[in-house]
């Protein structure tokens, strides 16, 4: 079981500061993180083809392995903003450089919010104007700038031998990242060059951000960056990675129960795959059917429903006479066939806050866990209103 | 513009009948359809891997090219209920031949309703009882029976010279068929063999039922049979094709328009693709976003949604700056970037009944349609509580 700090904090040497810089009415809308050196970065970003102009700015920003900074803002995410969309990601990463000290290529630019529609630069710039005077230590603090329909920020810290990792992020929509959550952000005051945060990062956001679901819609906007200021000397690798992937893993399940509309986390487990990849997609098919959400925000045990999303997999090898299912640890399908269970321990089991669905294929060795949340009126009512509210 | 006629009305030689046997409480549950002659047929099924008891039996019955005629209940769908539910379904047919005085390799049998329940065959053989003594002439009759979550019976017919074509369908959720709709029953007095009749159906299916979704979820009772009774003599098969092909697609926007909870029929138009594949995928895409259709559902002019959903196709060829996009004919997205456009147009065009969106790829010369419906409260409520209702 990991420890995580209560309450979360920072590594040594970075500190955060966030304001209304006028994008929302008052709620805070813009955050920087910054370390007291240069640090080793890596960073992946959305596979979406309409990639932000935040995204185009950070891809070229990140291959130099260095970052000082980074500046987001929540409310309008600079997508399909064309050329003056990338020339304001400039103005606001040059503004947050001239603040903090440093030069453009160090700082990493976010935007989230509503897409096609141009960011209103100055307003960015002059609220930047100094926020060096209001950083602070307290992660949760960066966390409230970059919230969009978030219901509460997120930060988590952990320690590794004498090393500190923090985590802060946003997600709530549009979420099914194939990179990264929404805007995630690692820092660590170990010391580790560029390449290796760039493998581990890799390797962490593989079995964590990117087995997340909301709703099958994947952002345009995906950020997760890591930074290792090396404060705290060299750590030993294996363990950082250990605590790397458990951290991420920790915030894709608070990012998924935080999902919106969401009442409950929905876990899926899924073993006994042909390979890594069919398990994979086995496991996202039963998160993202719109059936098993519902059943379990309605704690209706339909569980048929689990076979048909496991079925609906129509290029993976399924054995139906070999699948069994359970809901919270409580079998309820042997053999591709229905259980004649109890239903009423079965909606015990759907109404917990944390729902875990298993499914076992007895087809080959390969596991996954996909990380999601139920479906609710309050997602409809949320996004059909976005833009307008 | 085809024309269908008002009322429906059944090909030569049709009739059909719909009782409740007791599945429900009090609605009609159960249909029989016959031909006073024995009929070519074809047919298609789910892909599902768990395929409902009704399926295994269909792809032996169809074999023989051969029905005189369709029995099918709603409430329970037969589906995960092992042999005995295999020999449930067979019960069923041998039930519906005694009483139409025919042998049980000639009826095709379905079920749809809940997953994991078995049949109460009992109660459908005590049912189907003196049926015989039902049989009218009105399409819509039958089209009673086999509803579950559908708001209303759905039957059309159209002619083709001297031949008529009728369909009788159920939809609602559980649909992105991958094969044909729920149940999609094709009745015509065409003389036709079985082998042309299959092509034909294959290729109407691909154009209509297979390019419809309601929430991604593929049914495992999924069926579309056509039968042939030949009363009507031989026909243009061009003719004919076309008119089964336009008669697929209007009972497709029909089935789209009574989604579940749905307030829109929603059609996406994809061309310029790479190819038939990528039209459809992408197509599929922009129907299927959570967030497209919750724009489409709160008129919410987020149009920068649907870029988004084209986006996330991340194996397609897209090029975002030839990229257009139009809602109702209004054009909103010109080279991957938003327009300025007026917000109470576009607010307006959303809050029509049928909602066009489309999308100009530039890249190839393939098209595709998808259909589809909004996503609304309505969804969630009728599937939170399924089962239990």
């Amino acid at each position: 079981m990991t420890t995580f700090h209560s309450p979360a904090r920072f590594p040594r040497g970075f500190q955060c500061a966030s304001r209304n810089v006028g994008l929302k009415p008052e709620a805070k809308d813009l955050t920087i993180f910054v370390s007291e050196v240069e640090a080793n970065a890596a960073a992946v970003f959305t596979r979406n083809h309409f990639p932000g102009a935040p995204i185009i700015l950070g891809r070229e920003t990140i291959k130099g392995g260095r970052l000082k900074a980074i500046v987001a803002n929540s409310k309008v995410s600079n997508v399909a903003t064309g050329t003056r969309g990338v020339e304001n990601a400039r103005r606001m990463a040059a503004a947050a450089a001239t603040e903090l000290g440093t030069t453009a290529d160090r700082v990493l630019v976010s935007s989230t919010g509503v897409i096609g529609v141009q960011l209103p630069v100055e307003k960015v710039e002059r609220g930047i104007r100094g926020m060096a005077g209001d950083l602070q230590t307290d992660p949760l603090v960066g966390a409230e700038g970059i919230m969009t329909t978030d219901t509460h920020p997120k930060a988590l810290s952990a320690s590794v031998g004498d090393a500190t990792i923090t985590w802060v992020a946003k997600g709530s929509g549009m979420i099914e990242p194939n990179m990264a959550t929404m805007l995630s952000y690692i820092f660590t005051d170990a010391a580790l060059d560029a390449a290796t945060l760039d493998r581990m990062l890799r390797a962490a956001v593989a079995r964590s951000f990117n087995m997340l679901s909301v709703d099958t819609d994947t952002s345009t906007s995906d950020t997760c960056v890591i930074l290792a200021n090396g404060l705290a000397g060299a750590v030993n690798e294996a363990a950082f990675l250990e605590m790397l992937v458990a951290g991420c893993i920790r915030m894709t399940e608070i990012l998924g129960r935080d999902g919106e509309g969401a009442e409950h986390l929905l876990r899926v487990k899924v073993r006994g795959a042909k390979d890594d990849t069919e398990a994979r997609v086995i496991a996202k098919s039963v998160l993202n059917s719109p059936l098993v959400k519902t059943m379990v925000h309605g704690a209706d045990p339909n569980v048929g429903r689990l076979l048909m999303a496991v079925g609906k997999c129509f290029d993976c090898t399924i054995a139906p006479s070999a699948t069994d299912a359970w809901i919270n640890g409580y079998q309820v399908v042997r053999g591709g066939e229905r259980l004649e269970f109890d239903d009423a321990v079965v909606r015990a089991a759907l109404t917990a806050e944390v729902v875990d669905l298993e499914i076992a294929l007895g087809v080959g060795e390969a596991d996954a866990t996909a990380y999601g949340c139920d479906l609710t009126k309050g997602y409809v009512e949320e996004n059909a209103s976005y833009y307008s509210s």
